[in-house]
């Protein structure tokens, strides 16, 4: 069974397809003037998962960054996601298709857009990118150094403020386009209707056993801890109701009693053997 | 003003205080058998972000993982909390203080717990974390290669599952512990403290007894029906894992645990009198 995660040494598996699950407006992440190519790698890996694959990096510092080891490396299996990166000499080049520019920042600017928690900002913004009213949505990352330069966050509509330690609030890169891209992926809702809705989904499980079958379970303990001198029905103390409410709780089937009395079963059979 | 990200080459910053932001339940993090060092650097700067403090790992492939320059430059501003990591040879170390276990894995597993999205599943169990019902709470993560080993999963109350893109859901394992990491803090109210007033408030119960704790009680009941002869060593069959399963739905308190411990001694003491 694959695990959820794999080795970031592994070599890349052959190309497959990553386009967008659902028809929405264009969604394009624009990385400004990254300067590692490791974390280039792994935003590339980071969309992927969230089945994205449009993306820009505007003056990277590595002209070559799309080839460097690291960003191979960090890429993993999203090697085809890597090199589908336009590279571009200016923001501008990067958004065109795009209507609505999403800024990501720590702190609110002077004359900047509002400042919005990704969550609902995005939940709001979801609908009108499936009326196509939206227009294209594009992210817009800044340099792990210097974060965006003021004109860039003053052309978005928004500054996505990720919440964070206020001792500490420096995100890496990759992982600020991770948690983006997840929030918008789940707005947009998620992969698969059925299997990503919100309910937890069991393994189908049987029902839990009916009431009689419980008092039926406890009687038979009841003998068991009386047979092996562990209840005293002369002075019961509490503890049928406390296993009854333990039972209660964890709503056994009709399967895990007929186990639970066997093994009442095998109890007083183990006491009364040694009583002949 | 700061960037909302820095550079990962940048030195470390001083110690900064990373106190979790609110009195809950503890939030223990735990990567089993980590094999990169990079990652887990990478992985101290993802639960600094999110005000997250407390984890360890079981058996890293690199014993002095937490001096590996690797380790130092992708933790970046997080070397103290890289530095916090508590390294042990077994998972059951890891787990003193706990009783609520969260697997992150890609698939269920046959007598699996029940799989969950993250988001959903985490909104209903900080309310139990803030009303301090939950016990400590455990994430774990299993190595990058192969995931989370099955008996692990087994003994666990939910199997978390990120979505993901069907074409390609691998993780890497530093953002899969951004993600459950960011989503936790937003459940338990995020890092505004007005959010304390909206906790709810409850009559306490007693807590559920922690990880340890369950093996111990299934350990001394495995021993007490091979000595009745319920159970064969030779052919186990499912019943301790369907054992398990009852009891993670039980939830029982140290008392309870205290009591069915009881309850083995004296089937054991009975059955080994007979054979006197």
């Amino acid at each position: 069974m694959p695990p959820n995660r794999d080795c970031e040494e592994q070599s890349a598996s052959p190309s497959v397809s990553t386009a967008a699950v659902r028809p929405v407006a264009p969604t394009r992440f624009v990385l400004i003037e990254p300067s590692h190519a490791g974390n280039v790698g792994a935003v590339a890996r980071a969309l992927k998962v969230m089945g994205f694959d449009d993306w820009a990096l505007v003056r990277p510092r590595w002209p070559d960054v799309l080839q460097r080891p690291e960003a191979l490396e960090r890429a993993s299996g999203a090697v085809d996601v890597l090199q589908r990166a336009r590279i571009v000499d200016s923001l501008e080049e990067a958004l065109h298709g795009i209507s609505h520019l999403c800024a990501t920042a720590m702190t609110a600017r002077d004359f900047g857009p509002p400042t919005a928690a990704p969550r609902p900002y995005l939940e709001a913004l979801a609908p009108r990118a499936h009326e196509g009213t939206s227009g294209g949505v594009a992210f817009l990352f800044g340099s792990e150094r210097y974060g965006m330069a003021n004109e860039d966050v003053w052309r978005c509509h928004v500054c996505l403020r990720i919440p964070t330690a206020p001792a500490y609030g420096s995100l890496n890169l990759a992982a600020a386009v991770q948690l983006i891209a997840y929030e918008w992926r789940l707005a947009l809702g998620g992969f698969d209707t059925a299997a990503d809705d919100a309910a937890p989904k069991r393994a189908p499980r049987d029902p839990p056993a009916d009431a009689p079958a419980l008092s039926g379970l406890l009687a038979h303990w009841r003998e068991a801890l009386q047979t092996i001198g562990f209840l005293d029905p002369a002075a019961p103390k509490k503890l049928i109701p406390r296993l009854r409410r333990l039972l209660l709780r964890a709503q056994p089937t009709a399967s895990e009693v007929h186990i639970l009395r066997g093994v009442a079963r095998a109890v007083i059979d183990a006491a009364q053997g040694r009583k002949r």
